[in-house]
Parts: structure tokens; C-alpha cells; sequence
């Protein structure tokens, strides 16, 4: 599972707006991970509720997983961190899938995005010039 | 491939400190793929001579690839994105690995972090209290 629209990254976000970076180390035990998947795909159908909710962003691997999550601002995030689901979730988390984890919250200042032509467009852009 | 460290998340930063999250639709071609994770291997081994240069994350599944690097300042980031073996490796990128992908500078604000005891410490830290 990568991706909720098609393409695994999320367009049509602009500058400024809030980005939480949650890198997790995963569980070695294939019990602890039974229902990851789908418990990662229960919270991205949960955001989508939160107003100021932007997209989300997901990849793992064997041993680490990054969800990327994009807000309007800081209260949308705080919105989605408080949302009682959402707390379960993360109890469940620490609980099963994650060895660890660090989260970051930052203010997304630029970006830019590159498409291989023709499947993808436009083919470059850039929230800035520098 | 996940981490250089042992543990996928990188530890040891405090903001404030500048993150790029790279994330990419990567070909869905497996000859296209050859020598992706030599790559990004290679990747990591040259970010580590940039000065200011704090760490990386990376996690990849069948269709989506996240990296987010960390720097002391936009400064250093801008170094490592002039670096003139990544700008090639980028052009590879481009070339071979990747469908598309959008890459996003950000100013890092707060942190946390969590650990299952005992196996890793500290249990809970936070860069604020809100």
C-alpha cells in the first residue's frame, strides 16, 4: 500500500502549510504486524475527515515505515492527533507494531515536483525561485 | 534497506533544523529498478561528508519511495542538492527509477520521540511541552 489516489505522493499542496513526519521502526515479529496494513489505511480514511487535512504520504519496508501526513496548519494536526480513533490507533501501535518510532512536525516552506513525460504532468514545477 | 545506524529514525537532533522529504513513484519496471538500493546506499554515504548534514531516513515499498534527509540549515541543504554526484545520481533518478516525485524543504519545529521498553531508551522525550 502506498498511496490513496493513484500516485504515491501528494499534489496540489502550496506553501506554507504543516507537515508530520512519523518514521517508525516496525516490529521483527510477524505477529505484532498482523493488521498493520490495514489499521494504516483505517487512519488515512480517518484523516481525510479532519478539516485542514492535505493528503498523506506512505512507504515501509521490512524493519522502518514513514507516514508523511500534510495539514492547513497546526490545529488541523492538533484536530488530528487528538481524534479519539486516531489516540486508539497509536495505543495500538506502540502496543504491536512499533519497536520506536519519532515523529517530527515541521512548516513545509517549498517544494517542487518532477514528472517523467508524458504519463505524468505538469512536468516541473517550483512553489519558488531561488 | 532502511537505516545506516540500526535504528530507522534519526536521533540526536533538536530544532530548530531544515528536513527534505523526497517522495517518489518509482518505475514499475524491475530493469528500471537495477541498482536502486546501491544508489541509495550510495546516497547516504555522500551526504554524510556534507557539513551540517544530520541524518536520513528512507523506506520504500513496491510502488513508493520516501527519503527524508536532515540538515542544520537551508544552507547545507543546499550544498548537498549542488553536491555534484547527486545532481548525476538525481539525473539517474530521473532517468531510471523514478515515474515522478515532489520534494518538500521544511523547518523542523518540535520532536518526540517513543521506545518500547526496555530495548531502547529514552521512553518518551519531547522537544516542547504544548
Amino acid at each position: 500500500m502506498t498511496s490513496w489516489s493513484g500516485l504515491p505522493f501528494v499534489r496540489g499542496t502550496s506553501p506554507p502549510y504543516v507537515a508530520a513526519i512519523l518514521t517508525t521502526a516496525l516490529s521483527d515479529d510477524p505477529v505484532d504486524l498482523a493488521g498493520y496494513e490495514e489499521a494504516a489505511a483505517r487512519m488515512a480514511d480517518l484523516a481525510v475527515r479532519i478539516d485542514g487535512y492535505l493528503g498523506m504520504e506512505f512507504a515501509r519496508d521490512e524493519h522502518c515505515g514513514i507516514t508523511v501526513s500534510y495539514w492547513r496548519d497546526l490545529d488541523a494536526l492538533r484536530n488530528w492527533r487528538e481524534d479519539i480513533e486516531h489516540v486508539a490507533a497509536q495505543r495500538d501501535g506502540r502496543e504491536r507494531f512499533y519497536l520506536g518510532y519519532r515523529a517530527r512536525i515541521c512548516h513545509v516552506e517549498r517544494e517542487y515536483e518532477w514528472a517523467r513525460p508524458p504519463d505524468l504532468v505538469p512536468t516541473t514545477t517550483d512553489s519558488a525561485n531561488e
